[in-house]
């Protein structure tokens, strides 16, 4: 089969034939029909991931997988109600099973010895991947597999931000939720702020006009264009719009100084969570975060059950997609591309 | 001023010429522009609250109350922030500010000797109300008062009953959400169906084909009428409508049979809230209950930020309403149709 | 080996010898040590659980179980951390993984083709058993058997039942907390009313003198004996005891007539979870639910986590036993006695 | 009566000879009993608060006070249940009672015009205070004024942000709290620790030998001096202690470099709540709190219901005091010591 293979940190992928791989007795192979191309996919390459990832060169990254079922490992059980041809997508957290993270549910978190796929486990860049057989969900109706893909990191990494942001009583009637960086995971967060923010006002913040146009499409009320501007000069543009010079709910899809623009703009008992990862630190007030009881806090990809709610929103029609389809030939070039910030919503690896 | 009062239980209203109340130190005395007609009014009439409320006859009903500012009490603090002339609603929860319940803002659960204006306090059946002024909130914009009165109860009680179901995880993408009796309360509870349910399927289950059509309208996905079924037929339809037998949140909006069917509905860990108040009780499966982790719970009217909150969905637009306005001269006529069942939606005196 | 059958509904226990069984790929077999006798298999004798539970005859109940790891299935992996010999307990909701309560990690809801050992799967009742390996927990320190298998159900459930009332903010300072049956469940319930109340009076209610002696050595402040008082009565005993009428949160480990009264003895937000199955309904005032925005909720078993949480609390000291030890030749004669209420804590079989 | 005074930044309080204060409508007149002496009223007269906190010069300190009534403003209602010489303590979040906060009951956190006595408005450093009746609490029982004094912030504040911690879920059997900072807050911290932390191990961290000994006292597990020492290091001493090298629940009660350090130790799903304000910013590993989805809140003092609770336990007997009485004439010599780090515990000024 053909698959875009690391030789080696920064280095460009190899394109080359490589057996196709057997399942093992409780996995499941995946003819794969798209794999999107995220700026995580990038990092792997470029070595950000380092300390806490190990890989086994060559290496096939790949984590936004979706395909139909070629054939079954030898003990999966019936009861897992898959059938070869089905339709599936790839839940990506693939946890141990023995620690308390993976038995909330949350495996994409596991502090055992579990792993996820494209990050140590061979991944989705090829015609065909392994997959154990828990982490496939079976897919209704017929969409395209370039829109199924990227649900499974960057229309699924924001939902899970925005429910934390939701869980706090952060969203609702009157208050103010921005999505701060408007690229792939951004585009699907304005509309979770749209669809969960029970009548919330959504402001979209980001430094490119085009993306910020696009989150205007997606369903944000405001667009407030950040690039050179101080907190004040954005709080006094945010009070022109909405009334308010203030946020209360922040879903961070960047990680760069776009945190403590965040920070500043946070309203008493207002939270901030970060799922972006370009950057390395991140720098809060502590007499503003004490004195007005704000959070910021972490989200990390999405666990089965978000990723089920998130193929239910699709299937109900309620997400829109800004997806560009491109070649395995292209591969390279594409990720460069997406490492410059010149590529507006998602890039997917489509299969002919 | 004119007045329509309870001489005694049972007994219609008599409209009378009575003076214009003086407002104490901390009040404020409102002009009211419109009050709303609530089934509860009949029942404060008819004895229902006799053993919890103490009425001092003659007594003014009314508690969905909107107005104008016309003067105020010699106390009342400048950051209050009201003026005369100012548009108001009434919060009708007035709690004394003593017990937790209070001091958690839910001043409509007050333990202590709070009360609610329209079962105590003279209420807004009359030109003139006095309230203190903490319990006023102002309105922005310029809303027709028919609209606006019913907000402090028929648009705020399936709110705050619909906030529980959220907070308690039942709505989002794959769920199902059910009001269950579609009045007064239940044409705005299927729209909070909508702006809270993050996706969810909403059904409205009703016994009146009107009422149900009215559902429709204001964004339920699929109605039941349940008029004459056995829990197993409803569930049935659902699976039919829905793909699923059961539901994973009710609002009970009636208080009445409903209950019981609602929780024969109920899927596993599903949660059901009361805001109806037709009957005298509710009857669960124990067995259903513990294993399957369902749950109850009440659900009383709403607090002053759940108003606020409301009257900011109405500002933004995101509320549609199912509105009669009355005549004084009509107040006994219209309260004897609503006690029949024969209102769809919501009746509202009008003064000129 | 030796093992306990049901060969029919209603009918005494047949001891005789069966082979050893053999475990699956998947699965581990262990050696029982101990295994406890619970209320709920003299239910599931009697035909109780008929409409929910299919067993196949003959049929090995016992549920609490705990003992040594004998040997190992084939595709057991390594990452399972259990070695030959180990001290495990069986945590024994066996859901199949697909559903969404499984992927919560609340397999005991699992609403596909999941169970309970000793509710399907052969049970403790015997001197062995297969257990999937995902469901045996390894444990600390050297604890006597008979104390650490009443902690799977009677020592487990409870303690969920604590957390639902915690979690939804009903302990505390101030507050009173009541546990409400003191028989095999409640005796561990009063524990954690003051291992979880954050200072909360904690009351034990119930109807035998010699059980609620027990609740007072495991810490609870005050014992009411309800037998033959009316809701008033018990009321006035509260405010002599703890200086107010009312109850916080009520933890009911019976399910009989307790469920009417503890409903009438809550306080304004007042919660009562249920874990106890003598009786088959719950109800409810409707008026004092919703006015006083009360709430009620089943419990079920436990889940992995929660488990692993009581085996560290046993394993700190915190948790006391009242554990009678039966022998596997008086197991009959002992289900009989508890089926009569005349057993103090709990029994446990524990073979030599 | 007798006051001690600032009369401008960095100076010494005046102590002088100034009127006795008349109360307002609704306010009461306290004459009072003891008055806590905080770091944060040396933070005051250093004009750490400038830019948030108006002071009008002269300007009487202090914000933590107990005292009897002396006597009412014309308006105090009866139903606030105050009588002449009642023991009260203050509740010391002002709010104006318009904004959300206010009405969620957190009028510590108040965004309209409302601020903290000692903090604005003239505080406790005097023989008599004015304090509106709201904020009055009844004390029961017979305390000691210098252990009732530090309840309303040394021994409030670590309490709220417990409660965060609890309410987060990072609490319980099996988990690791840790209180970091061990002076007049901490030694309260460690408490709540035990008493919120439904069985979890309890670590104190600091810096000071002579005050990690007292946390000893008030029931930590464990303590660790962390002078000089990297978080390698203090990660294998958690390990050596708790078999664990992490902690699931921090409270922050210093705000120095204790916050950099405690965010490198907190576990996957961990979260730390900061209360003290010694250091200006808090510094986050983004990747760690993203991948491992840690979290980082504040919390501000605490509101009426905290403060009930607090109280509720001092009286149940829960709460352990270290405090020192100090002479109203040694004020600016005990200020000059807590600035310096060495006080253990709380200093509270008592008058004869």
């Amino acid at each position: 089969m053909r698959a875009a293979r690391m030789h080696d940190y920064n280095q460009p992928l190899v394109l080359e034939e490589v057996p196709v791989p057997e399942p093992g007795p409780g996995e499941v192979l995946v003819k794969v029909a798209a794999c999107g191309v995220c700026r995580s996919d990038w990092q792997l390459m470029e070595g950000y991931f380092r300390s806490g990832v190990t890989l086994q060169f060559p290496y096939i990254p790949g984590h936004e997988i979706t395909g139909h079922i070629d054939r079954f490992g030898a003990e999966v059980p019936q009861h897992s109600g898959l059938f070869q041809g089905d339709l599936v997508v790839v839940s990506a957290g693939w946890g141990d099973g023995t620690c308390r993270q993976c038995h909330e549910g949350n495996e994409q978190l596991c502090t055992g010895t579990g792993g996820w796929v494209g990050f140590g486990p061979p991944g989705g860049y090829a015609e065909y991947v392994r997959v154990p057989y828990r982490h496939l969900i079976k897919v209704d109706g017929d969409p395209r597999p370039e829109y199924l893909a990227p649900l499974t990191d960057a229309g699924l990494t924001p939902y899970r931000g925005m429910k934390k942001l939701q869980a706090a009583g952060n969203l609702g009637a009157g208050r103010t939720v921005a999505v701060h960086g408007i690229g792939g995971l951004g585009s699907y967060g304005v509309q979770y702020a749209k669809l969960l923010g029970g009548g919330a006002t959504v402001v979209a913040l980001g430094r490119s006009h085009d993306k910020l146009a696009e989150a205007g499409k997606h369903g944000a009320d405001h667009a407030i264009n950040t690039r050179d501007k101080t907190a004040a000069q954005v709080q006094e543009e945010l009070r022109r719009l909405t009334g308010r010079p203030d946020i209360d709910a922040i879903l961070d899809c960047a990680g760069t100084e776009s945190l403590k623009l965040g920070a500043q703009l946070l309203a008493a008992e207002g939270g901030m969570v970060s799922v972006g990862l370009m950057g390395t630190e991140t720098n809060l007030s502590l007499f503003s975060f004490v004195s007005g009881e704000r959070w910021y806090s972490g989200s990390f990809w999405g666990n089965h059950n978000d990723l089920t709610e998130v193929l239910a929103l699709a299937n109900a029609g309620h997400i829109h997609h800004t997806v560009t389809p491109i070649r395995y030939e292209d591969l390279n070039d594409r990720l460069e591309a997406l490492a410059r910030g010149d590529v507006v919503g998602r890039q997917v690896l489509v299969w002919d």
